[in-house]
């Protein structure tokens, strides 16, 4: 169905705004993701928006007709507004023109396949939205099949988050566990799971890094818990030349995921 | 000097609270700096805030005593307020019970001592102030000189970007400058400048770096300009696996910032 939408007081407009809130999210079942790009890496990905957006004022361009097309093919719907009401919506002065509306996925372990990939990617406790965005798309880039989230993260599907995920929140795996349903699940298969640490660590550079290898990084303030650092097969260090004990969280895990690749293909 | 101050409206305050501005900052030549551990750093490298803010409900730690003696001594100014009034004025639920207001440096190129150090981080038109922060905080870690700031970016001195950078914005040298000026500067003398690029690029794994080493990025939506390219001496390409043809703009400085260290120290 397509339909054109004039009033910022429309109950769909003031639907897709709510989506902002985790809360409503997560009522509706349903996140956001802004750009003909996300959008299309999404479709390649076999991931339809059950909505599709898109400002009147927007140039033509064939991957979105073949978007559109698509999307009403498969009983979804498309509305067309203003780019006004479009910014209102996904809370950018700037928009892309396009967003859509997509059902959240199921993020149980047991959907990942672990022989999938030899890199995952695990964040515990992260708050940021936009570390665990850059992180699925760190993920994407180093060949990782997936990001699993332990305890309190902040919520992969915030817009924020997959802005930052630049598409890869559709190409990525992704779970959320607690810290023991994950180390149970991790420990009824092949896996090693490595932390960067100060304690009893080896040099990141040259060591013994095994697939499929977990890369666990903590909490922005707090970093790992004393008790999953210790229950880590690998624990490794890098160079802090300076003042400051450790980096930023994304950062971490991209250069450790980077010298995890090479060591695995090398 | 020391003085309390109890209301919202005092001038003071109003003062502070404008900070998060660019335009304020730039016309007042200050900036403001939150926590205890940012402002213990910044004391250790010699820079003392001309203004203490203290939460009047905040412990005492001998670490704030010894910045509050300091900043007294230089004859600053210590400010007592309540947690509300602080919290207001950086713009944070959480506020850490103390900022400060630091003058604004001297970013000129010439005062950047490229001999100082075997790595520099070079960023083109980041918009990103926590991608900025974040970048001093990596250069803190691989032991860089500093980070230059090419053409149009994020302020630096933006409370997102000071908080980002972990205090390194105060041990990191800090430069701005136009493209022009900058690669007139950088070819008056040593220097090698280093770009992840997909132009006739070679694996940044065993690339031949050279000290004093400059790994520049470009902006987070365009990349780096063709001729900016062009004009490296050496163009490296990191494994891009995925459907993402790109790292975000902090994490593939960071990737490259540490491959280039474990070369050089190699």
């Amino acid at each position: 169905m397509r339909r054109e939408i004039t009033g910022f007081s429309n109950p769909t407009v003031k639907l897709l705004k709510s989506l902002r809130d985790k809360k409503h999210r997560k009522r509706e079942g349903l996140f956001l993701a802004e750009g003909l790009r996300l959008l299309t890496d999404a479709r390649a990905c076999g991931r339809l928006p059950q909505m599709l957006v898109m400002a009147t004022a927007r140039d033509p361009h064939p991957l979105l007709d073949a978007l559109e097309a698509d999307v009403l093919a498969s009983g979804g719907e498309v509305i067309v507004t203003s780019a006004d009401i479009l910014s209102k919506i996904t809370g950018k002065d700037n928009p892309q023109g396009v967003a859509g509306v997509f059902a959240e996925f199921d993020t149980s372990l047991d959907r990942l396949d672990r022989s999938s990939a030899k890199i995952w990617l695990v964040a515990q406790a992260l708050r940021d939205p936009g570390n665990l965005g850059t992180m699925l798309r760190t993920g994407d880039a180093v060949g990782a099949g997936g990001l699993i989230l332990i305890d309190d993260c902040a919520d992969p599907f915030s817009v924020e988050a997959v802005r930052a995920s630049m598409g890869a929140v559709f190409t990525q795996g992704l779970a959320q566990a607690g810290w023991d349903d994950f180390l149970t699940w991790l420990r009824a298969g092949e896996g090693q799971l490595v932390a960067a640490s100060l304690r009893e660590a080896v040099p990141y550079r040259g060591a013994p890094y095994a697939a499929p290898c977990f890369v666990m990084v903590g909490n922005e303030s707090r970093g790992l818990p004393e008790d999953y650092e210790l229950a880590c097969d690998l624990r490794v260090t890098m160079p802090m030349k300076g003042r400051a004990d450790s980096l930023n969280a994304a950062v971490a895990a991209a250069v450790l995921a980077y010298e995890v690749l090479a060591s695995l293909e090398g």
